[in-house]
């Protein structure tokens, strides 16, 4: 039984099972109103082992009134899922602040000859600010 | 050929590759480091078959310099996966304020009858501020 982190990412790793989050993002639905996009491509047999995993997982929750079955988002494992990213991403970043700071206090110590012809040094490493600018830019990265 | 998210969800839905990589965040490292603290468990070809799917998946470098190896972490397909949770988290709270807001609407419109012994009517939805405040409070919602 795999833990629930990898069981997030995993049913994540479908463009159908994402679609399907996507869909019930905007509202919940029913199973055939989430299975209609897809029935061009596939049997509604197989939208519904998508919609299982997604259950297993944790990502999507189904609740019965009368004769209807509703789906609807459980927010929770997507955040489990972000945290953990993000976490990483985090320590990655500081890790590069620390080497760009080094390089920096290096470059302090021990001044470059400049090279013949070359009127300014192009600066070696980019500050630590500016990194950051370009970081929180997002897409444009 | 899956698409780039769900290689990247794909590579992510193991702990060890996610353990490697949480190793990669905090530097570069090689692959015999990188393998060291799974030895106890796994073989090394078992270590470097998961490497591989970090690789594929874009996730990690490797580097050659003269004899040596180097794997570093590439944060981008990272990012691209949060920027796809987050974006749908954001739609499913917005469709979640706009319930909250009609259901609002809905009880100033029509107020309920008090139940015969009942005081005072519990609130029937949070508001906005409230499920805000819990969302933001992280781990503990």
């Amino acid at each position: 039984m795999p833990d629930g982190l990898s069981q997030t990412f995993a049913a994540l790793a479908d463009p159908t099972r994402r679609a399907i989050l996507a869909q019930l993002a905007r509202g919940d639905a029913n199973v055939s109103d989430l299975a209609q996009p897809f029935m061009s491509d596939m049997s509604l047999p197989a939208v519904t082992k998508h919609l299982k995993v997604l259950e297993r997982a944790g990502l999507v929750r189904k609740t019965r009134a009368a004769q209807w079955r509703t789906c609807s988002l459980n927010p929770q494992p997507l955040k489990d899922a972000t945290d953990w990213i993000e976490e990483y991403r985090r320590m990655w970043e500081a890790s590069l602040d620390r080497l760009g700071d080094y390089l920096q206090e290096l470059q302090a110590a021990q001044p470059l000859a400049s090279e013949p012809g070359e009127s300014e040094r192009p600066p070696p490493t980019k500050s630590k600010t500016e990194r950051q600018g370009k970081r929180h830019a997002g897409k444009a990265q």
